[in-house]
């Protein structure tokens, strides 16, 4: 009998994704489910598609909604919100932090900022020095910090792990995968947390 | 100060509407809230976005995904389920039927078996043999019934209502409209149906 654990698989671009950070680990906490952090890019997996970026942008009305709907959910969940000026926000070096440093402890408080910089500030995510101002307020060795994220082997960590999920059938964002089990959106995450425990 | 209204926009080939029908007249009746059934047809609103036919068809991990969330819903709520043998099936009979008797007291019971045709039975929903025993079942005059939802008008009033929805920004079902706010899923329905009661 093994700990429950989730996957979470997450792109800093994601708005919906914002909304499962600001939750998956007090949620996960509180059920005694451990979080493994898997940030992705994906801008491969919708170009595999035919898109050349999230398939929001795909139908007109769909993404109208889609900010109408952000605001309201943020709203009932007394989360802050500014829709971004730019969507989709280029997150490839956050992400790459997020993957060297999954396991850290201050994992889920860096995801937590990296989101709220995107969707609350409406500033730019994939910039060294806002990186490293945040990186700082977590009293993290910001400069040893980002130097493994840019490194060769975390750059292509990234690529294999996008390329991973892929294969597992992970086709958007935010996922959660317990076990083979595949959950897709932010409404799913409670349903992912009790698969988890009831699978251990 | 109104009885609280939800609109209910859907289509018979939409499997996500299944779920919705299967449990809107029961949460709706336990609210206080009354339902307006509103059947469109989804093809000429995926066709603007330059589709064949269902978004889920546009990325075969998500459209593999689908089936296993839905026959893992299905268990959850204890429905009935059975993959369909074809997506989407043609509803466009039973959606002038339910069109034109969108007021009638069996409407929900018509609804519901319909989607039990398609998502449960397997079987052919465009079509009049299985109309009539599904209308004689519920007690009605079905030959008439069938005349009038086969009439110039009804055929024309089902187009209008497939366009006033694609203009007050509809792009899916189940979609759920509460005066102007449009919700949109089947894990939206409950969000509607408190908003219903809010705004009354």
């Amino acid at each position: 009998m093994n700990d429950p654990v989730i996957e979470y698989w997450f792109d800093f671009a994601s708005p919906y994704s914002y909304l499962s950070t600001a939750h998956i680990d007090t949620l996960a906490r509180l059920r005694g489910v451990r979080v493994l952090w898997r940030p992705l890019l994906l801008g491969p997996i919708f170009r595999a598609a035919g898109w050349q970026a999230s398939p929001f942008l795909q139908q007109p009305a769909k993404f109208a909604w889609m900010w109408t709907d952000l605001a309201r959910q943020c709203a009932r969940h007394a989360l802050p919100w500014r829709k971004p000026s730019q969507f989709p926000r280029n997150g490839v070096l956050p992400a790459r932090i997020a993957l060297a440093h999954a396991e850290a402890p201050w994992i889920a408080s860096f995801c937590t900022r990296v989101f709220e910089l995107n969707f609350v500030d409406d500033a730019d995510i994939d910039d060294v020095d806002a990186m490293r101002r945040l990186l700082a307020e977590l009293g993290q060795p910001a400069d040893a910090a980002l130097a493994s994220a840019q490194s060769p082997e975390v750059k292509q960590a990234l690529r294999a792990q996008t390329e991973q999920g892929a294969q597992r059938g992970l086709f958007g964002a935010p996922s959660f995968f317990v076990g083979d089990a595949l959950y897709w959106g932010n409404e799913q995450l409670e349903d992912a947390l009790d698969a988890a425990i009831h699978r251990r």
